[in-house]
């Protein structure tokens, strides 16, 4: 015995597109659901299928959900602000969601510009941005994309977008540590950094 | 929205199973599967899905594989043996066939002995055994149970069993480090402790 059974090296190798699993924990994750959680194993079977075949994007803000519209953008409080706040994520979206300080619109770009990565404006919906910004529906936009290189030529792209249009464009500031990931910064910190936003 | 759309989330929360995956690296794996790799996520669906159902148990050794009998009890240069290595888990059978060094049978306890968390001598199939050392096939029961209290006492239950059925018996001795896990011993030392075992 080189190898496992085949069913379960199928496993231990499909285990290995997870983030960070390697094949030493890929094995010890497959016989610990053999072991001990089989339900478990199943219901994320069914959860990983029905969510990869189901899950797309929000027609209007390209945030990731199995509906047409996600159910910020279906909620009227909501969608008829005039506030439109561009994340680069659903992740960066939630965040900011639990501050409860935005009641406006998000637009998730799902990406940042990264032009040896393939990534153009075309991949980040950025034309759907702009049909958006040519209705007048919106009045501020507030870009929230990562303190990073690639968020930053995002965010200047897109706010060049905003003055053809004449729509106010602010970037969020405070308290967001340059180089770091919006995902993981505190609530707090997300409050004073909305508050404390610029022109560019 | 305080939370992500229903089948999202609900992966979210399924992710949860994955041994050291909490609710924070749910949904960075949720998000990446998603974004950058919907193919991969299928197929580990399928995997778990059809791993869950099909592996089950050999019925001579009891390490996990998806027919009657495992690849080692169904090769005759191995199943004539009449040396019999009995292990806590298929990843520490794993671990002793990498070493090279050992060319009998294994029995494959899936546990050790832990009244307080209900697992006895009928959990681990120590019926099986003893119908096993009962047919005189086996002259030689090797342990290479983990040097862990539980590992100790599964060992001096089984030593029992074996002088019952006057078949010699010894326990992997060497280099195991004592309070370690089996399974992450390098190969060097686990074949030292093969050589250097001794009677019980
Ligand atoms: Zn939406
Ligand atoms: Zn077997």
């Amino acid at each position: 015995m080189n190898k496992f059974s085949p069913l379960l090296q199928q496993l231990i190798d499909a285990l290995r597109i997870l983030p960070g699993v390697g094949p030493k924990s890929a094995q010890r994750i497959a016989l610990q659901l053999l072991e001990r959680n089989r339900t478990g194993a199943m219901q994320l079977a069914k959860a990983l299928a029905v969510a990869m075949e189901k899950v797309g994007h929000c027609q209007q803000c390209r945030t990731f959900c199995e509906t047409d519209l996600c159910a910020i953008c279906s909620d009227p409080r909501r969608s008829d602000s005039q506030s439109l706040c561009i994340v680069a994520s659903s992740s960066d979206q939630f965040a900011i969601e639990q501050t409860g300080q935005f009641k406006g619109r998000y637009f998730v770009l799902q990406g940042q510009l990264s032009p040896l990565d393939g990534i153009g404006p075309a991949e980040l919906g950025l034309d759907l941005l702009q049909k958006q910004l040519g209705t007048g529906s919106v009045q501020e936009v507030i870009l929230a994309t990562n303190p990073t290189v690639e968020g930053d030529a995002t965010a200047y792209y897109i706010a060049e977008q905003c003055k053809k249009y004449q729509v106010n464009v602010s970037r969020i500031a405070h308290g967001v540590p340059v180089g770091g990931d919006l995902e993981y910064v505190d609530g707090t910190t997300l409050s004073h950094a909305f508050s404390g936003r610029k022109p560019i």
